[in-house]
């Protein structure tokens, strides 16, 4: 595992929500972080779909990491915003955000993230985000 | 209770994220819908702060709800997308999502939530989101 | 040509702001649309950039009408809303902006225009813009 | 005239785009900036309607001078993303954005723009857009 590898595993392992919604690190490599999360009634709106706000939460996280991978030690990211399409609703067995590194800059780094739903072993792209990362050079390890 | 008011405590209670994340209906008016989150510690990024994701969910049955309190019986509503600009860390007793709707449109409807923390007393904005919301017709009562 | 080409260039054609700042067609298949622009000093900010106004102008026009193109006869597109990411300084001596279909829905369709200058015989990615387009079918042919 | 407001006159006049299309300052306060557009035949989509482009030009202008007049002299601005609510038919003699922060941040300042159209004496609201506006402290006066 490289050191970058190692320290998105460290920060995500600290998101409580992630283990509170039932989230994992699918895949972690530079500048593309995959997280995954299995359906769960309660975390559904009243038909029982996935809320939006648990779509965008998993691929928020994967958007962040996916920056956070290409920073070096000791430099953190915070989302300064991130806009979300939902493209169908969000049902199947088990929901992948991946999240990958648009353009890596100085300050702001824009990563895009795409949300599949597995329903019967297809996937089916569910969402899409486009979000801006900042880079926190004085505050670092700081994500979400 | 107006019959509108009724239909959005009814939808809301089938939301089943909210009672997981300890959400609850803290307002309802004719095109605004306040939504009250206390702050726990299982629902946060690796900093103690409340995830963008779960601000956003807030955020996102804010604005839905308060599009679906101007919709007459047998309407649903769907969110088609939203933008969330994340302005402080979201650090606090509680959260309150202010939802509003902006323009009421025969097919869209754009709707704006501000999303306040309690620190000590007193509100502080911590996050705006703006967010197209399409009435359902013909599927009633779909919501996020 | 396709029937579907024709009504997007009749439409474009139609579009003044688009002879009014020098833009073209640059390509049109089904669900992906190119407009092109060269570089004018009059549509630039205080240090000689394309204005960022300009940049989403034709990335609208793409997205609207990738949409349209897959649209049958008698149907008309209208943007709802869009979000746009400025990656780099809008530098170069011409500029395309690459419009294609993310998800084609019933009512609304999404979209996503990558747009890139040419500077020196390159290309550079320097904006992506994410949009939703709602099909018209009582009011045809209205598109931006 | 302030300090502040000298250097968002002298900035604007800058920005050939806006005399290229008919744009000017109309109001200057600390951090409230409006700008004005008459309507013209040849900013417009095939209907006749202003380009939803241009309506994001005037506003991305009016946010970006709004942030840019809350900063001491030698600091610029920059636009990193926006967002635009299209939310009626651009339609009406004269257009104005009116910018206004939101939140004023030390790298990040998050502004909103709503823009009216004079139609026979009444301003409707057309539009709503959302910017984050980064400060540039070694690249001053950068401004869209």
């Amino acid at each position: 595992m490289t050191e970058a590898e190692q320290r998105v595993r460290d920060s995500f392992s600290g998101q409580r929500v992630m283990a509170t919604i039932g989230a994992s690190l699918a895949r972690v490599l530079p500048g593309e972080v995959d997280i995954a999360l299995p359906y769960r009634g309660d975390l559904t709106q009243q038909h029982g779909f996935l809320h939006a706000g648990i779509v965008a939460t998993i691929a928020d996280s994967a958007c962040g990491y996916a920056a956070f991978s290409l920073m070096p030690a000791g430099v953190g990211v915070l989302s300064i915003e991130y806009k979300i399409n939902l493209l169908a609703p969000a049902r199947g067995e088990r929901f992948v955000a991946r999240g990958r590194v648009v353009r890596a800059g100085r300050t702001v780094t824009v990563c895009q993230a795409d949300v599949y739903a597995e329903i019967e072993g297809k996937e089916q792209l569910i969402a899409t985000q486009l979000a801006s990362i900042m880079t926190i050079r004085d505050r670092p390890e700081v994500v979400g």
